[in-house]
């Protein structure tokens, strides 16, 4: 073979078979199906100046100010779900914890570890919801990286997004910041997340269709800032573990007590109802679309009516507010008069949920 | 239950039992089973500044200038190797890519993927070796991420690291930039890496310890952009694929050839041996403490003593020069005098070797 044929046989073999093909082990092994797997399908899809340099890392110039990073991996089951796929959650969840830290979104990492025999087409979903996801977040995926483990080794495809953002001006918003008298805010109905996906794993069928929240809360962010300024204390999705956990480590962070009404809680009545059937409590179950928020007092009236003006703030509520107590409890005033400890589940409840 | 007999119950739940427990499915639920292993293992072992911020993101200062962001999941088996395990090497892979970008590294992440049934043992070992591999390179691990799937739907453990550092100054690498009459230069043995896990895997045993070459390769850029400056023009490490698949991969961003000379091609005498016995080339097997640069002529000569003066790069060589070639193909000239093309694979050779 001359190295003209040879070269010319290398070009033919650029291919991806999107419609019936699977994940190979050679798709992680740094040669050439790995190269096309990359230039095919995740460079098409996440097409960005940044991504484009090619190179094993992303190099741009430094925002002014600070900046924040978070990561998450994701390994929900399963991959697609009322509402949205594993790859659309992976760009919401790191863009929430960016926004959480009061920063606008500004690059994002993907990093996927994928099973043999995973079906090309499905991974291409997965691509597509992600680098719309990223569109419409206003973010850009920069750099990447492929795995592939054997069969039984992995559960399709797990990814991780690792993101670093801009802190927003006029603002410091951080976990130990809550003051007693401060009041507690939430975006929207709790639970949806966790309860769409449970559904969909029991093969529970309701009236309505339970649909996950999971969405990119930066823009209600911006908007929250430039309502609160420096009166936004705190900001945190409850995800795993709900709104119990976020709040427990938010109290014991600010060394503060929670004081909830749950008369106040924003739950709708399909997420109220599967709760029940399945044994869950709103509280504990994961969302992937709300934030909490603690604010002054004196903020809190406006800052809500900010953002019910917002589409993902519509149903945002007060729902507690912030007291001293050296036992750092989160309690709730319950609908009945009563109260109780809001604990956060030591045990599983939801496993993989996202 | 008084809330006080409450909060001294959940006090004495805070434990982890390093010595002979196990990963369960609680430990990435969100609760406080998580928050254990948060606190008291990976929190500890990474103890820095921004980390303890405690927050779901790290907030830190921009650095002045241009940034690299990069990131890499690692899913080696066995998780234990000679010369490190997979908690080192994931520390090694982001601070490489950084250093590949042209960057001091400054932050990393770390993401986790645990399979249900993990000795918590092992995981210890594998953090401990992270945090010491971390101090060893200058960087710290600022935010994390830990989730669990079922056994049976991972493999004990994988880890995402992404690191984000500051371009050093007076120097501007890419994987463009080869120009004909370029000079390749390589920082030291190949095929350590790849050769010490194979020979694990297959139980085989050498008169000679083979161990991976897993090391940070920052000091060693730093001291090489000191001695080239701009005439420093590419950095990249052979990794997954080998020497092979990273210069094809050059190649053709440049749109350039490369002439190599196999007997300038530094080859431990037990690696060669072992790479017999396998059927593997050193050219395709992954290093994870060596690198390939690209400089122009008139440097090559005063880079590699430079690089030879530093410990990681004693036995560095100049392996060959970049050239015009319109097929932009990898050749090299044989040790008996001949020439061949030099592919990278397209099939598997090596599965998680990273």
């Amino acid at each position: 073979m001359t190295a003209g044929e040879f070269k010319a046989g290398q070009r033919q073999a650029r291919r991806l078979d999107l419609r019936s093909g699977r994940v190979e082990m050679n798709h992680g092994a740094g040669g050439r199906a790995m190269a096309d797997l990359v230039d095919l399908l995740f460079r098409q899809a996440f097409d960005n100046p940044l991504l484009n340099q090619a190179n094993d890392q992303a190099r741009f110039s430094a925002p002014q100010g600070d900046m924040v990073m978070t990561t998450d991996s994701f390994v929900i089951s399963p991959l697609f779900f009322p509402g949205g796929n594993i790859g659309s959650l992976a760009v919401h969840g790191t863009v929430n914890d960016l926004a959480m830290g009061g920063a606008e979104p500004l690059y994002l990492s993907a990093g996927f570890i994928l099973e043999e025999g995973l079906p090309l087409a499905d991974l291409a979903r997965i691509v597509e919801a992600m680098a719309a996801a990223a569109r419409e977040a206003g973010v850009q995926i920069v750099t990447g990286d492929t795995k592939v483990v054997e069969r039984g080794k992995g559960d399709g495809v797990f990814i991780n997004t690792t993101g670093v953002g801009r802190v927003l001006p006029g603002i410091r918003v951080s976990g130990e910041l809550a003051r007693p008298g401060d009041r507690v805010l939430v975006s929207g109905t709790i639970g949806d997340h966790g309860v769409a996906v449970m559904s969909q794993r029991q093969g529970l069928a309701f009236a309505t269709e339970l649909l996950s929240d999971s969405a990119a809360l930066n823009g209600l962010v911006a908007t929250m800032a430039e309502c609160a300024g420096p009166s936004l204390r705190v900001l945190r999705d409850p995800t795993r573990g709900g709104v119990a956990a976020t709040l427990n480590e938010l109290a014991h962070q600010s060394a503060v007590g929670v004081q909830l009404h749950e008369s106040a809680l924003p739950v709708r009545t399909e997420v109220r109802g599967a709760c029940e059937l399945l044994g869950l409590d709103p509280l504990t179950v994961a969302n992937e679309g709300k934030l909490l928020a603690i604010c002054e007092a004196s903020v809190a009236e406006p800052l809500l009516a900010a953002m019910q003006q917002h589409p993902l703030g519509v149903n945002a509520a007060i729902i507690g507010e912030v007291i001293e107590d050296p036992l750092q409890l989160v309690r709730m005033t319950t609908a009945i008069g009563g109260e109780r400890v809001v604990d956060w589940l030591h045990g599983e409840q939801l496993p993989r949920i996202c």
